[in-house]
């Protein structure tokens, strides 16, 4: 059963995103989106599954690369349009063969005073 | 300066997917959204900026709540369309209280086997 604010994003059409998040390191990964059938195989399989939006298509990640996710436990955010998987990565998760895609900065002009 | 991937979809009226992750703990605190100027007003200033869809207006993290963000590092993802923010969460991430945003687990049917 799939909590009622998602349920009526999917019905509306809308995709969620979601965050894939190393679940030993918590390393983020990557971060992709996720259908109703998405979501849904993939609490029902524990592999991360997805849905491309370039390709307009389901994807198991590592079904083509080798690089697998199995998800260890998956949250929903307060707002109910985003989506945590923690993962055990095989490999790389970015198509680039790095480990995570968020492998390049940007420059914080002004950094903040600390605030705690 | 922008990354012209990042750069396009703010052309295209896209907006981009803006994780926060505490820079202590790692924990993924939570997913909210930017456009060019919430990207850019974060790098100006070092607190998290970003763009509301519901009330179609720019909001500053803790502007109202005290519960303020400074950003120490920003990264984003290898086709443009996410970005991570690390920062130094004062008090609570979520409306709620709760610290994450990400409190309420969905319950993995079968779970997958180990992969490493």
């Amino acid at each position: 059963m799939l909590p009622a604010e998602i349920v009526e994003r999917f019905e509306r059409g809308e995709l969620v995103a979601v965050i894939a998040q190393d679940e030993a390191t918590l390393e983020v990964l990557m971060l992709a989106w996720a259908n109703r059938e998405a979501l849904e195989a993939t609490l029902a399989t524990g592999r991360g599954t997805y849905w491309s939006r370039s390709r307009n298509e389901l994807w198991v990640k590592g079904e083509t690369s080798g690089h697998e996710q199995t998800v260890i436990s998956v949250s929903y955010d307060c707002d109910g349009d985003a989506i945590l998987y923690k993962v055990n990565q095989v490999g790389a998760a970015c198509h680039t063969g790095d480990r995570s895609c968020f492998h390049r900065d940007l420059e914080i002009t002004k950094l903040g005073e600390a605030t705690s």
